[in-house]
């Protein structure tokens, strides 16, 4: 089977042969969400038991919550503010009512958070919880993954590798940790993301371009390279610098930095452009290129691609 | 567990409380689809493996066209010209690339099949596949649920039972049975369903409330009961008169009647106004009331509710 990459390319190509259909596409595939006429931007992001979450590791409150902030964050990656939501739900037999009660609360608890509005959906049976989220917001000036440049700082806004950290807690504690400190905010950084809306407003006319990162910083930060066919060095110190993640890190098992860079689920927004951004701090450049790299004291080095892809 | 319609009045309370969120909203939870201001009109559908389709009765093009339809069909009962959509498909490790190309590629033909452009979407692991795909369209008069009155015709474009039919054939002959003329019809109308775009672009102006029939047509005429404040009576004699049913009922071992009430799938659609409606004919009447009801030549008779629900 190809790597999710490579299967997005390939779905990219075949779903392109439609774009003549309903006109007013200003970004199809291959950002965080498409741009339709009218100030208009769209995503959808799923959430299956199984992949992203286990019953025993968060609440339903808490996995609708997740579900749906992991959807907003692409309208923040845009610089766009929520609108509307639908939310299609797939439901096992054994699911009773008071779970799926706990699951839309805690998707109306998010939307109330945002500032969205849920305004319809679908139910199907499945063996397994699937939750599906789509969200509509609204952007004048959009903030693609393609404008970056060399000469470019590098802008993160949330922490990263805190969400990492916690689940990895919660799997080698059986679900249910003491916690206090920085361990209790790992652990509410996978339970409960906030998707950067605010953040995410201020990208509009000051960042040239911008993602969040749900798969992991070294990953999310390519689609920049990608895009904008420059070269993302990131500052090793910029990101330990970071006393939360630290004490979480060592309590996981991992080091800060892996966690950081390979991480996901943290939903902070990377950006790139001449800066300053209100809320986001510097944690490197754009300079000529492809790919991604990381200075460290001994230079610059390659960074190991173990990103989370779900194919490979 | 609660019915269906039980669980969807306990989400549209939970979601309804995010109303006040962005602001905008025509019509939230409760039609076919939402109706947003700009003339929007945005409806999502889901259709799981084992659930909705089986490997084995269909090819992966048909599956990726049958799931796009499902979900334009709900555009067509709005009354509503398709614009974009966006895919999410949550697929199995042994699901192939050759798999996937052919389901995307169904998705196109059904995008490029009624004007509409794929303008992005998700992918993530599951242990089933799962098709979610989100629409919007534009409609200035969009037509609801609500609306019938008594004294309105019923009106029905496209067939009805046939889909059921041809999915009793599949079912009982393993897949691939010889088939021609009127069987050969009941294959194609469950394997390759066709959303009626140009039917429900009649329907603004002139029809009080419309449905599709995805459930089947005591099921979802009942939702315009409900919503009207009406009584709907459906005429057996103008659901028997079609020789396709008669023929595909007859190999499928059912009643061309219980096929047409119960059988679903087929996104026909039902209207109620005075009519005529162009593309659809007179099947019944709305009158005073509430329910469904069937007129025989033995007077009005009850309806037994055996329409397809998720989670009875």
């Amino acid at each position: 089977m190809s790597s999710e990459l490579a299967r997005i390319e390939e779905l990219s190509r075949l779903f392109g042969a439609t774009l003549a259909g309903g006109g007013g596409v200003v970004v199809g595939i291959g950002d965080d969400a498409a741009v339709l006429e009218g100030n208009l931007v769209w995503t959808i992001d799923e959430q299956v038991e199984g992949t992203h979450f286990r019953r025993d590791l968060a609440s339903w409150r808490d996995i609708g919550w997740r579900s749906f902030m992991a959807a907003a964050s692409d309208l923040a990656a845009m610089g766009a503010a929520p609108w509307c939501a639908l939310s299609a739900l797939a439901l096992p037999a054994d699911l009773d009512d008071a779970a799926l009660a706990e699951l839309a609360a805690g998707q109306a608890d998010a939307a109330r958070a945002i500032g969205a509005s849920i305004v319809g959906g679908n139910l199907a049976r499945a063996e397994r919880v699937s939750i599906t989220t789509t969200l509509l917001g609204r952007a004048a000036h959009p903030v693609l993954r393609s404008g970056a440049k060399p000469g470019d700082s590098l802008w993160l806004a949330g922490a990263v590798g805190h969400a990492a950290a916690g689940l990895r807690i919660l799997n080698a504690s059986a679900g249910a940790p003491a916690s206090a400190g920085a361990i209790a905010q790992a652990l509410l950084a996978w339970r409960r993301p906030v998707a950067r809306i605010a953040d995410g407003l201020h990208l509009a006319g000051a960042a040239h371009a911008a993602v969040d990162i749900s798969d992991g910083l070294a990953r999310d930060a390519g689609h920049i390279a990608q895009a904008s066919g420059a070269r993302l060095i990131l500052d090793a110190a910029a990101l330990e610098a970071d006393d939360v993640l630290v004490v979480a890190a060592a309590a996981a098992g991992a080091s800060p930095l892996d966690l950081a860079l390979h991480g996901g689920e943290d939903y902070a927004l990377l950006a790139a452009g001449p800066g300053p951004l209100e809320g986001f701090r510097r944690v490197g450049d754009v300079i000529g290129g492809a790919g991604v790299a990381l200075r460290t004291p001994r230079g610059i080095e390659a960074i190991d691609p173990r990103g989370f892809d779900h194919f490979d």
